[in-house]
């Protein structure tokens, strides 16, 4: 094999990127600056050494404890709970919450053979148990995976009458159009309806 | 910039990577087996120190001259004129061509600034002069750079009386539908009709 037939091969390992675009961005890579291609190396090389999940909420970082959970000027009565670490990069993209975070590490999914002592419920109970949270946001996936750690949330709290539990809302995208919309999602914004 | 940041910008610089796909390719980057890391950062920090263009055809190798300059069971009459080292690649996955090659580099693209003289007609030339080639076959973009650039070798050939040239049949996409070809597809493969 090649050294070009490696690199395109190899690219094409990567989620989403098939061989049609390995082989573009491995002909990019032969002819782009090689500054960049050195920096891009590094980045990769390296990311598993200086990313590792935060020993109180679970999302990465490369301090301990990561800058979310330390910083003192968010709302710490507010705790929001995700699947996957990413989720906390699109939530605060967002720019619509300011509390804390806690990543379970997936969701329930008895297919997968996933169940909850897999995730991280124990961490999130005792973060709770300790105190100061009024609200427990679940920002779990609206899938049915979504849905039942959410279901398995509510239940386990159900005892912790401090903390009211909400979940995202479900609708139309904005920016949607009824017409694409699939049935579900409109079942869901049809009872969800709000006073207006 | 955290390392992460970092990966995630330095991923989006490559072509048809936005932020969100770079942002899951980081992810994914994170929990994958780091073996895969390391093969995939050596093989882009290196391809530039491997790669170089074949000094007969200015195709991309390893070798100079390359594989397909170098393989006499291809046939010596036949020579396809690309423009870019990828549209070598591109052709020979179709199977249906054993011929040579030559890389002109681009098109010709007077608004873009690149003339005749900045890609490799000379050699082009000096080939032909050397002979040997019977059919010249330019499969240059069927655009309008790609059409000038076909033009022009046409007509810096025209004294070439012992060399067929053609070009690359354009026309309807095969799998495709009338309904949804473009106009100007439509009427080329109309005037470029074929008995049946």
């Amino acid at each position: 094999m090649t050294a070009l037939e490696n690199l395109i091969q190899t690219l094409s390992r990567l989620p989403g990127i098939g061989p049609k675009s390995a082989s573009r961005l491995a002909y990019h890579l032969i002819k782009t600056d090689k500054l960049y291609n050195s920096t891009l190396a590094d980045a990769i090389a390296t990311i598993q050494d200086k990313i590792f999940p935060c020993s109180i909420c679970g999302s990465f970082t490369e301090y301990d404890p990561c800058p979310m959970c330390g910083d003192t000027s968010r709302d710490r009565t507010q705790l929001c709970v995700v699947e996957q670490p990413q989720d906390v990069l699109t939530l605060q993209s967002s720019g619509a919450y300011n509390g804390l975070y806690h990543v379970l590490g997936g969701a329930i999914s008895p297919l997968d053979g996933i169940g909850p002592e897999h995730l991280s419920f124990s961490k999130l109970v005792k973060r709770i148990d300790e105190g100061g949270f009024t609200e427990l946001i679940i920002a779990t996936n609206p899938t049915e995976e979504g849905d039942t750690t959410a279901l398995y949330l509510r239940h386990i709290l159900k005892n912790h009458e401090e903390l009211s539990i909400t979940r995202l809302a479900s609708g139309l995208p904005i920016g949607g159009d009824l017409e694409y919309a699939d049935r579900i999602t409109l079942a869901r914004s049809l009872r969800g309806r709000v006073r207006f």
